[in-house]
């Protein structure tokens, strides 16, 4: 009796250690995403998690085969009223008509330098390319880099009155991580500027350079004064990673068909079809922007305009649910949507 | 004394299994490159390491930042007496006429089907580019790949008789690993074609197919009968990766300016020029092929003929010495050449 006393006295404090670790292990392994709500989409990212990591699933996946992409505006950051690089483009115009003043009365520069906020806003896709071409190329590499850095430390969003590298969705973030933890290679696949999401990924997203996939434009190699080799920015279209041009960017670029793929427009759909075809357990999501409190409503169910790239239509979520793509809902789903709420 | 003996007597098994422990250690760190013989090259590898891996080094480069880059054909396996793909892509022909007869009587494809090798290894670059885009375009990458897939598995360069993937440099193979060793991601900036590298370069090389960067043509997104998405090859060249293609492929597919480059041909040029000019420590290698008894003799000091991309001047090498590339010579350097010697 004494004996075994002296044991039950001995055993709680390792007991307890032993219940911690296990509860703080449990705890891990059942709350990866804790700003999202119990619900169907949480649930759906932890299964996929399971089924393709879990070496006696029959559906495991082996780590070099983890590829899970994900588009960026308005899948990991916010998209409205207007993409971040468009607004960058846009404030980079009166520097462009400065260094050719011939563009001052052209349009759709004119317009642009009117600072007319409506006018703006009318402006056509057509003249946005125009605008982009005349604000992306024409400089080295290292410029334009040097150029989105400083300006990405400086503007803000004029609603939240914050950086737009904070604008990013906590909940996404919580995936990204969640992924790499269990050994994917997490991509974004983003009709964006590759560059441009290249200068700021690695901080914002964790996403090194290398793991951007966007449009992208030539450049060409040559040589300074000094003699050191250096690469300009062309206007030559290489890849327009939109629509058809996700799943034609993702072979060029990764050469792998993804597990995983995350959007939230019509300019996600291929890469969210490309990736549900593949065989095994395969996990296609759409982020639908359902919370105008909290970010904005638009989409199929408030008809707010949609942007002047990715569409959100009805069809679209029609199709999500024949083609068992998981539909995320920023107000149910989401208990945080920026980490500085 | 009788402790003192006793302890004596205790030690030597601890001491003979530390000591063990540190010279396998130590070994492991000093001789991470068995093949290679003592020298310059080997030198330079080593202390490239060490300069960027070692945290109180000046020139010390954070893991994310490690990136090191190698021209396949004639860098890491055999490309004399012709390049395995082009090998390939000849081998092709005749299941490319039979799906379009036409080209029975058509130039160059007659001359192929002759069969008569002298007449082939007349045929221009551009008789050999009309036959690289009718073999490698209008298939599905799945076609594309299980076929190339097939043909590796089976033919054999004719010298040696060993499968081409069996062709590797042992001594390359050994700085593939060391690097990655010490956080370097390794990718391959081939003239070759992409698709076609990346089918075996996982198991080959270790270097999975998103760090494969080659020559790429277009893909093109559409619809199987059943509905399913898949992507087709396509003649459209996107990417030229040779000569300036090659920092030009490295912007598009990695981003970054690698620290270390590996080359031999004048294909590789701007490549090891442009990592030569980063900042920092960078190393810049050539290999040269003069040891015609266990490999071939060719560039400026044997007057081979050059392969139908690569050239072999002697002004690369006078640029090597003027830049500060190591040239590796595989009669001096490498003490074996192939891992089945």
């Amino acid at each position: 009796m004494r004996f075994a006393a002296r044991r039950h006295r001995g055993w709680p404090v390792l007991t307890l250690v032993a219940l911690l670790a296990i509860g703080a292990q449990a705890l891990a392994q059942t709350d990866p995403l804790p700003s999202w709500n119990d619900g169907p989409a949480k649930q759906a990212i932890v299964a996929f998690v399971q089924a393709t990591t879990d070496q006696s699933s029959p559906t495991f996946v082996p780590p070099e085969a983890r590829i899970a992409t994900f588009d960026q505006d308005g899948t990991l950051w916010v998209e409205h009223p207007m993409y971040s690089q468009v607004i960058y483009c846009l404030e980079r115009v009166p520097a462009v008509v400065k260094a050719k003043p011939e563009l001052a009365t052209v349009e759709p520069f004119k317009t642009v330098l009117s600072g007319n906020r409506e006018a703006m806003a009318k402006l056509s896709m057509r003249d946005l390319e125009k605008i982009l071409a005349a604000t992306l190329t024409g400089m080295s590499v290292d410029e334009f880099n040097a150029e989105a850095r400083k300006w990405l430390a400086m503007a803000k969003d004029p609603r939240w009155k914050r950086l737009y590298t904070e604008l990013t969705y906590l909940p996404m973030q919580e995936v990204l991580k969640y992924l790499r933890a269990n050994g994917y290679k997490t991509y974004i696949v983003t009709g964006g500027g590759q560059d441009f999401v290249r200068v700021y990924a690695e901080q914002t997203y964790g996403i090194p350079p290398e793991q951007v996939v966007g449009t992208a434009g030539g450049t060409k190699f040559g040589y300074a004064k000094n003699g050191k080799p250096f690469l300009t920015k062309e206007p030559r279209l290489l890849l327009n990673d939109n629509n058809a041009g996700k799943p034609e960017g993702i072979h060029l670029m990764i050469g792998r068909r993804p597990y995983a793929a995350f959007g939230n427009s019509t300019g996600d759909r291929q890469m969210l079809e490309y990736a549900k075809a593949g065989d095994g357990t395969r996990l296609s999501m759409l982020v639908l922007h359902d919370d105008a409190t909290r970010e904005y409503a638009y989409g199929p169910a408030r008809g707010l305009p949609a942007t002047k790239v990715g569409a959100f239509t009805q069809a679209l979520y029609d199709e999500a649910k024949q083609q068992g793509w998981v539909v995320i809902s920023m107000k149910n789903d989401w208990k945080r949507i920026f980490a500085f709420e």
